[in-house]
């Protein structure tokens, strides 16, 4: 009645597994070699990417990323917005950037849309599907805020650094928070050298700090079916590790619903910069229909 | 009185990395090329393997990791069992599920066995060790299942997703569930890519859902000493992540005791099929003395 | 007023990744390309290792990861300390311990110590610290311990636990704590092979118990300013996986405030002993400026 073991004719089996033409005691050889090759004979589906950087980064942050997805046949945007790159406008709100990118979205007249944010871009990613809905095809959440409705930012941060972050802001000038270099050597590019967090820090300014104080509105985000992806990295240390009320993941991730898990090492913000080819691969298997 | 620093000749050293064949600087290179030639060399210990599959599978599941194993001389049986594969029982129970491999380990006269289940085959292999444990060596659990004494499935799932599947239940004309290819497709086959998911989809075919409601009578697996071992998938979203009350690890995995421990990247379904030499080698590894 | 996708002259952008000098399609092998020989080229700042191994080993632990972090042109102690290796004082307590990498230290003059403790050692780099904070640059702590003030090491430990060892001391002759095989070879060593396992045990001496219930006085420990690193190997089964209230990480990483966090695969014991060069490689990536 049943039958007892593996046919290799069945269904599942890959047929390319059946007559392996490396050598007995192989296995990690093969593997190696075979997800090269079938990554080099790998046919990608053409993406359009819209990429949000989060806080102290501007969309220079995915140079590298973009230039990998580019040389894979993806149409890749990186939209600024406001409060960031050129634009030093440091009282720039959330609806103020959610509007830079819907904007950009809908002025090159962009659809099927992968929207991917980073950190904070989760935030905006919340908000830009709200207001294109239609224009989007996954929303891609990359070690991001994902807010509750009603939620603002600050809430995702213990106390304590609620508190720092408070203190910074009153000792700026223009309502910015400056990211002190020893947190971001230690949380934000912890598996950097420190020659390359320095030069990473070259390029930090002071992120306007409104949004981290306004409640957002996400009645309709939480309303929505776009499919939807997280990609969780093991070694960021931005957020609380283990813990169920704060966290990337998955805390964040939980509030998904139904969602497609991604996992790889990598810290919050120097394993973009240095292994590029790595999140480009990874934001793609996120983005994929 | 004490020595000061590692002396070579001591204990605990690896001969072959004392002079090390390959010039300075090339850590990554050196650990590839040792694992590999490590591997290369490495005598295994023959296992008799009984490899048992879970829900919407048959045992062809499981074509590529035999095929593997048996490259490196172990003898390898995925046996089926009731309501699955050529058997179209819908009304199958845990029982007779139970009961199928029991008579193909009994049939056979396997000894020495390591029982592997993965997913519900977690709770088959519970239960198979309580009907023959003197013919099993070790027990394995691949994302597996390990319910409590009086038990039944369903309370392994939160409320959502039992309701939803009570309605599947419903929904069905002989008490089976259909997994719908969207939750197949993100949180089954999330590494896979959507053509490789709707190949592996042709082949799943309604569960039986009687075993969902079955309370288990597992006092006597809560006795036995069989040493047991946990492989755990980290991109496995079939349950959820970091919850004290659900999933695979730790929330399953403490159910064992004194277990061994094994980790590694992959999705519930897909990567068994698309990398079976990773899947062979981990198994290898918690089967073994 | 934004720029809307990145331009490869703005910052952050890694040169070398501008004009790839390989094809197409070749993800994974440019990465293995870039990260080796970037390795390659890469001048490591020359640190002062200080190596404290854990209970049930001595400083030979640390031989195949100190002739890697000496290959590379690092200054590397592994001290030996009171009640291990040639010391066979049984009744050594924490403060002996504790002494003898202090004496070690100043008796060699060292400074601008980088001292990383492994296991128990985690809470021998605390007294340390607190001895001779200025002779140290950073702390990293390995699959360690690091108690609260006023704590002892058997707190750390689930009840079952603790009652596993009190019973293994009174059947002691000398108020020591002997592993049990099985214990080491499935929670110690669970990626080793059941050979290496055995070759492995047969350097492990009884434990001196004595700090095992001894509560030390941390509280200039935790006033310190020195940077501190966690390294953590996530196949590592001593302490209970996703608690709140025991494991290695988060739960003693948690203790440290501001750190740096990294974290590969491996297990508790055997990943140091057959894996040294990984090991050295994040030990350095923990313990450089």
């Amino acid at each position: 009645m049943f039958y007892y073991y593996p046919n290799p004719g069945d269904s599942y089996y890959q047929p390319g597994f059946q007559s392996p033409p490396y050598p007995n005691h192989a296995w990690t050889i093969s593997r190696l070699y075979y997800s090269n090759t079938a990554e080099l004979r790998e046919k990608q589906e053409p993406i359009t990417f819209v990429l949000i950087h989060g806080s102290w980064a501007d969309s220079s942050f995915w140079n590298g990323v973009a230039a990998f997805l580019r040389k894979k046949g993806h149409t890749v945007y990186a939209p600024e917005y406001a409060g960031h790159g050129a634009d030093t406008t440091k009282n720039a709100n959330h609806a103020m950037m959610t509007q830079s990118i819907v904007d950009f979205i809908e002025g090159n007249n962009l659809n099927q849309v992968v929207l991917v944010g980073h950190s904070f871009g989760g935030t905006l990613v919340q908000t830009v599907a709200q207001a294109v809905p239609d224009r989007i095809k996954r929303l891609v959440f990359f070690d991001a805020f994902i807010l509750n409705d009603g939620e603002m930012l600050a809430e995702e941060f213990p106390p304590p650094v609620q508190a720092a972050f408070e203190s910074l802001i009153q000792s700026s000038k223009d309502n910015s928070i400056m990211l002190p270099f020893p947190l971001f050597r230690e949380n934000f590019t912890n598996l950097a050298s420190l020659q390359q967090a320095q030069q990473f820090y070259r390029n930090v300014k002071p992120e306007p700090a409104t949004p981290f104080h306004e409640k957002l509105d996400l009645k309709k985000f939480y309303s929505l079916t776009i499919p939807r992806s997280y990609l969780y990295l093991t070694e960021d240390n931005v957020l609380p590790f283990g813990s169920s009320q704060y966290g990337w993941h998955p805390h964040m991730s939980n509030r998904l619903g139904m969602y497609r898990f991604l996992q790889d090492s990598g810290d919050h913000f120097s394993t973009t910069l240095l292994d590029p080819g790595k999140i480009a691969r990874r934001l793609y298997e996120a983005g994929r229909d």
